[in-house]
C-alpha cells in the first residue's frame, strides 16, 4: 500500500510546505484534504488542528505532528485517537522569532510606547519620564525553548529579569523560581511579566484578577502563550482599578477576536492578531522531515508530547 | 574664590541631576541658570547645549561636559570656545536603552507592525504573510558604543547582520564593512538599515535618495542618529516611488517636529519623539563626576571629543 503525509493548515497556504518538504525528501509524498486519495494510505498528519470527522478515515495514522510549538488545541479534540503519537514543534527559528516578538513586546511596555503613538496621532510631540531598564523587573512566566531563551536575552540587554518554571533550572543573569510559592515570589518583583507557558489544566485562566493583585501596583501584562491563560474580564477589571498600566496580548480566548469586543480600542490595552511565533516551513519542515523518517523507520518521533503534562 | 558646576537642560527637569551629583560627591556645588551666582566660579558646565550669549560669561570655564551622546548641536554652536575640551557621553546604561529601542525599531520593521496596527484600528484581523529573519538581512551604520552592541545582539538574536563603521572592526557573528566601498556592499545586501552614525561633515545628509536607491527594493530605514543624517524630502520621494517599504524615525531636522510636517501622518512612517536613547541621571551623573574630579585635578577629562572627526 502506497504511504503518504497529510498536510493541512487552517490559514497558512500550504505551497510553502509543500515545497519545503519536497526539496529536502522528495520520495516523501504530500497530500492535502483536496487530495487525500485513500486516507488509510496517511501514516504522518501535519496539522495545528484537524477538520472534525477527520481523524476517523485515518486509520494508518502512525504519527501526529503539530505544526506549532503548542498542542492544547489537539488535546482538546475530542476525536484524537488517545494512544497517537503526537509531536511538537521545536523549531529553533520559531523560537528566535517569538523571543525577537517578546523583546519587542517588552520595550513596548517599557517604553510606553502606545502612549506615545496616541500621541503622535495627535500631532502631540510628548515629553513623559522614563524609567532605566536597571530599576524595571521583567517577570517570565515559562522557561522552555521560547520562555528560557528570552529570559537570557532580556537579562543580556541589561533588564532586571526574574523567570518562574514548573521545575528548578538554572539561567545565567535570570533569578530562577519555580512551583507555588516560587510563583508568589516571582509576582511581588515583577513590573512587566511576560507570559509563555504552555496551556494546560494548571495554567488555563492563570492571569487572573487575583494573579494581578499579586503584582506591583502599575504592573504590565504580556501574554504571548494562548488566549484562555488569560481571564479576559479580569484584564480589564484590574486595568479599570489601576491595579495594572497596560498589558499586550497576542493571543485571545476567541480568535480572530469578536467584533465589537472591547480589546479593539482599549487605550491600555495593545493588541496583535496571533503573530508572535513565526513558523517558516523552510526550518520546519526539517523537523517534520526528520520524524516521518524515523516512524517510517519504526523509531520514536522526537519532541513527542506527554499528554498527561499537556506538552 | 568658589568652584561650581552648572547643569543645564531644556527639557529634563534639574532634580534628578542635582540629587544624582549631591549623592556621589557632596562636596561639589551644582549650579542652574537660575542659581547662577558669580559665572567666573563655574569651572564645569553640563549641557546638551547652552542658551545663546551664556559662554561668554563663564570665564573660568575648563570642560564643557554634553549631557548626551551626540555633541554634534555643541560644535555648530558658534559661541563654543575654539579650545574648551569637550566631553561627551558614554554611559553603558545610555547604550543599553538605545540598543534595546533599536532591537523593537528592527522589529517594527521586520514584523511590519505599523500595517498591524493600522488593521486593528479598523477592527481588521490582518493574516500577512512574514519573512523569516534569517533571510532578513540588517545593516547597521555605526559601530560605536552603540553601533556595536545592536549589530552583535541582533545576530546573537538571529538576525543576518552586517555594519559599517569608517574604520576596520570585528563583531563575532556580524558581517563588518568600512569605507566608501564597504558602504555601497552594506547597502547593497540591508533589507533593513538602522543609522547610529555621529552627525559630522562626512554624515550630514548621508540618507539621501541616492543612499535608498542602493538599497534593494522594498527595503526599510530606521534613522535613530541625528535628524540632520536623513534629506526629508528624498525619504518621502523614495516611499512614493515604492523603492523603500517604510521608515521609522526618531530624531527630525527640525525638534519637536513642526505642526502640519508630512511626517506626523504618513502611513508608511512610524515616528517617535526623540526618546531612543534614555539618560537617567543616577548613571550618567557617575561618569560626570569622575570628569569633575578629573578636571579638578588637573588631569584630562575622559570621553575627549575630537573637533576633527566630530565625536
Amino acid at each position: 500500500m502506497a504511504q503518504a503525509v497529510l498536510f493541512h493548515s487552517g490559514k497558512v497556504p500550504p505551497a510553502g510546505w509543500l515545497a519545503a518538504i519536497a526539496r529536502l525528501a522528495p520520495e516523501i509524498e504530500v497530500r492535502t484534504l483536496d487530495t487525500l486519495g485513500d486516507p488509510a494510505e496517511i501514516d504522518v498528519a501535519i496539522s495545528w488542528r484537524l477538520p472534525s470527522g477527520t481523524f476517523k478515515h485515518l486509520t494508518g495514522l502512525k504519527l501526529m505532528q503539530c505544526s506549532g510549538a503548542g498542542v492544547d488545541q489537539l488535546l482538546a479534540d475530542p476525536e484524537l485517537p488517545p494512544d497517537l503519537p503526537l509531536a511538537r514543534m521545536v523549531d529553533p527559528l520559531q523560537a528566535d522569532e517569538m523571543v525577537a516578538f517578546a523583546l519587542w513586546a517588552v520595550v513596548e511596555q517599557h517604553r510606553d510606547l502606545a502612549r506615545y503613538r496616541a500621541a503622535i496621532q495627535q500631532q502631540e510631540w510628548l515629553f513623559q519620564p522614563q524609567t532605566s531598564m536597571r530599576s524595571r523587573r521583567v517577570g517570565v512566566l515559562g522557561l522552555g525553548a521560547m520562555g528560557g531563551k528570552l529570559a537570557a536575552r532580556l537579562a543580556a540587554l541589561g533588564f532586571a529579569t526574574a523567570g518562574w518554571a514548573r521545575t528548578a533550572r538554572t539561567i545565567p543573569g535570570v533569578t530562577v523560581h519555580h512551583g507555588a510559592e516560587g510563583l508568589a515570589a516571582l509576582l511581588a518583583d515583577s513590573h512587566i511579566l511576560v507570559n509563555l507557558l504552555p496551556l494546560t489544566r494548571e495554567t488555563r485562566g492563570l492571569l487572573n484578577l487575583s494573579l494581578f493583585r499579586q503584582l506591583p501596583k502599575g504592573a504590565r501584562v504580556i501574554n504571548l502563550g494562548r488566549g484562555p491563560h488569560l481571564v479576559e474580564e479580569d484584564l480589564l477589571t484590574a486595568l479599570a482599578e489601576g491595579h495594572l498600566a497596560s498589558a499586550l496580548l497576542d493571543v485571545f480566548t476567541t480568535e480572530p477576536l469578536p467584533e465589537g469586543h472591547p480589546f479593539w480600542s482599549h487605550p491600555q490595552i495593545t493588541i496583535t492578531p496571533h503573530i508572535a511565533s513565526l513558523a517558516d516551513p523552510n526550518h520546519a519542515a526539517e523537523q517534520v522531515v526528520e520524524n516521518i523518517r524515523r516512524v517510517r523507520a519504526g523509531l520514536p518521533a522526537l519532541n513527542l508530547v506527554d499528554r498527561q503534562l499537556g506538552y
